[in-house]
């Protein structure tokens, strides 16, 4: 992260009976406003759509506010494109498809040079992962094996989307998300930021602002989880 | 796998409203019967337990049915105790916490031999996943990386344990079990058995039977899942 980092990192891409995008593109149209030569990663590849329907849906939903975005698969020098992109929207998917997709390529100081230098980078679900310290809170399966889980480090902390509270009443033995989280901590040290479906967060002039409905639940190591309400969250920065 | 290969593969060491093995202990008395030397692996550490606390847990469910059973931690040499056990039980926890603990430790070829040598292993949720070709399909975060998620490969599949069904009226815009697997067939062909929780295998002479009280669920790739019945389910070992 650097003062010139602008971010939009955003829970989940689509809300329960809305269309693809459709409640955050208010927010996306003015984050990249005057923005052109969008790209768009569409290596998460959710349910295993090809990179071309995949750009397709964002397309569509970008040209519904008057935006022009480019599969950065179209490329024949994606790292090239990278540095002369004026912003990059990294849909969701599998957030191991993705990360491990980008480490073949050797995309990932590309994308980290370009977002330091001010290129804005909005990332949904996976791509919200992506802007963590590392992806060992994604919770995809890890359906490939990426060679490090160590993701793009924008912001100094990691994110857990479409965080999850426990289902009161629920018979399931499996790990509830904030299980799984404090195990996290047993091994790594660094805060993770839980964010609800409908959850957002907007990074510019070194400001930081938790948008949406819901508040978010941050989980440091060793303490309890707190409820941060949306409006500044600066203290999210103060690790960096 | 071989001829001789006994396996215990369990979705879950607890079921709902009953305690740490409870469901089990009549199939694991029988399984591991006139047993000696058994050892429990508790290096999946379920919420970050020490592995003393563990074993003590799983000492206390094995002794209620006449076992008695030694953590592996507390042997000098680990390796050496795995060729001259009587036996296995691997706890659940964190999948890959479990497996990066093996490879770090080389005990992985000292399973296999034991257990392709006939020394019953028994698994339970991450101690189940282990038995398959690969833990690509576990539930469990990725709190840790491994430098490979090849498993123990004692069966020609994979398992997903804690199988659930697609909650019915569900808002949450995260992937259901199943797309998830699907999404794993597109990187992979091996097929997966979703294990519901009260779910076990069991293979001993060549014959895999599924146990307890509901059907398993089975994907191949490229192919509608099925519903295995309870019964012998012979047609997995297909793919030895």
């Amino acid at each position: 992260m650097t003062s010139t980092s602008r971010l939009l990192i955003v829970s989940t891409s689509t809300i329960h009976g809305s269309g693809y995008l459709e409640y955050i593109l208010p927010e996306v149209a003015n984050f990249f406003h005057g923005r052109e030569n969008l790209i768009f990663i569409p290596y998460a590849r959710p349910g295993g759509i090809s990179h071309d329907g995949y750009t397709e849906l964002a397309q569509k939903a970008f040209a519904s506010v008057g935006l022009s975005i480019r599969g950065l698969h179209t490329f024949d020098d994606p790292a090239q494109a990278i540095r002369e992109a004026g912003g990059f929207f990294t849909g969701g998917g599998n957030t191991f498809v993705l990360l491990k997709t980008l480490y073949e390529r050797e995309l990932i100081p590309a994308l980290q040079a370009a977002v330091g230098a001010g290129t804005p980078y909005m990332g949904t679900s996976a791509g919200a992962n992506l802007t963590g310290l590392t992806v060992n809170t994604t919770n995809d399966m890890p359906i490939v094996h990426p060679p490090s889980l160590d993701a793009l480090a924008f912001v100094p902390f990691n994110i857990n989307p479409h965080y999850l509270d426990p289902i009161e009443g629920s018979t399931h033995m499996g790990e509830t998300r904030e299980t799984r989280i404090k195990e996290f901590h047993h091994f790594n040290t660094q805060p993770v930021l839980g964010l609800r479906e409908g959850s957002w967060l907007r990074l510019e002039n070194n400001q930081l602002e938790l948008k949406g409905p819901h508040t978010a639940r941050l989980f440091n190591a060793g303490k309890t989880p707190e409820e941060l309400q949306p409006g500044p969250v600066n203290q999210l920065l103060s690790n960096a």
